[in-house]
């Protein structure tokens, strides 16, 4: 979408030489005003798919998720979580994820209680890049036996294989900006 | 509130003698509604305080000030992040927490881009027990020069010291509940 297009092209910039950074409006300083704009389109392209639930992943999916959820009637949000935590007991659904950002390995965990054969998903995150997060979030939905209706990040990149893969698995991927490529520090889209 | 008070005896539960759940409603699920009614009550008390930025913690501050957010004329909200993380840069504030949940230690970071001398804060966090988030993020605002003019948690375990600490500090600090005790498996408030 246009909106978010032209908030990267003003507000993204470049770290490293390919690190995206929009972290002044979607995850760290948050303007929730545009993401529940952002949430709008998300729910225009899905709202007809009986969504009643909603799966994110700590931290950043969060907030997006919650403006999301509005549109849905308040369905719930259910947010994974990515660090062990005793707490979070033993009777969960669990996955294993690399990241690409950090260079990680990391468990994605949810508790059995919060997702079930009855649930009809919209799955959010902020970025997508390789996909693994989003791999992650619906081998954990496929656990639970939930139906995987949508999928929706704000940013793609274009450049690196996760839309293609997440889009080969068959699911409707919703991405409200796609970065093709870099070039000269310039966002090309 | 009675609101919250009457939610958590309904849904919360006690793992392990004394942690004390509301996972199904604040912070693993998440009730955006019930959240937007929590956040009129934090906004009703810090109205007239001209807050222009909302400083919380990930991952489950996020969601009730996202909605607290929107009660405030959609300021900003700036998430401090506990994990190290090479993407955010050496431009940062940092605190030194140790979390009583985990049991271990970790360091909240807000980029230096996202808080300054022209920001009046309230500082938002889901749970209060020895209050050691909510001095990681008082400590960071500090060094932002930053003004927190108010602190308000959904739940403070009252048998715990954190409350008694961060109003000692001299804070306005709002807990929408405070457990008391947990007596024979039941929540006192």
């Amino acid at each position: 979408m246009k909106l978010l297009e032209e908030r990267i092209k003003k507000d993204g910039y470049i770290l490293n030489g390919n690190i995206i950074k929009v972290d002044s409006f979607l995850n760290h300083q948050l303007d929730i005003e545009f993401l529940s704009q952002l949430s709008e389109a998300i729910y225009q392209h899905f709202k007809d798919k009986d969504i009643n639930k909603i799966l994110t992943i700590e931290a950043s999916g969060i907030a997006l998720a919650t403006v999301l959820s509005q549109k849905f009637n308040y369905v719930p949000v259910v947010f994974a979580k990515k660090q062990k935590n005793k707490n979070l007991g033993t009777d969960v659904y669990q996955s294993l994820v690399k990241s690409f950002t950090t260079d990680k390995e990391y468990t994605v965990t949810v508790s059995k209680k919060y997702l079930n054969e009855n649930d009809n998903l919209i799955i959010i995150d902020d970025f997508l890049a390789e996909g693994n997060a989003l791999k992650g979030l619906i081998d954990v939905a496929n656990q639970a036996g939930s139906k995987v209706s949508g999928i929706s990040v704000a940013v793609e990149k274009g450049f690196q294989e996760g839309g293609k893969i997440i889009r080969d698995m068959g699911y409707d991927l919703l991405s409200l900006a796609v970065i093709k490529s870099i070039e000269n520090e310039q966002f090309q889209f």
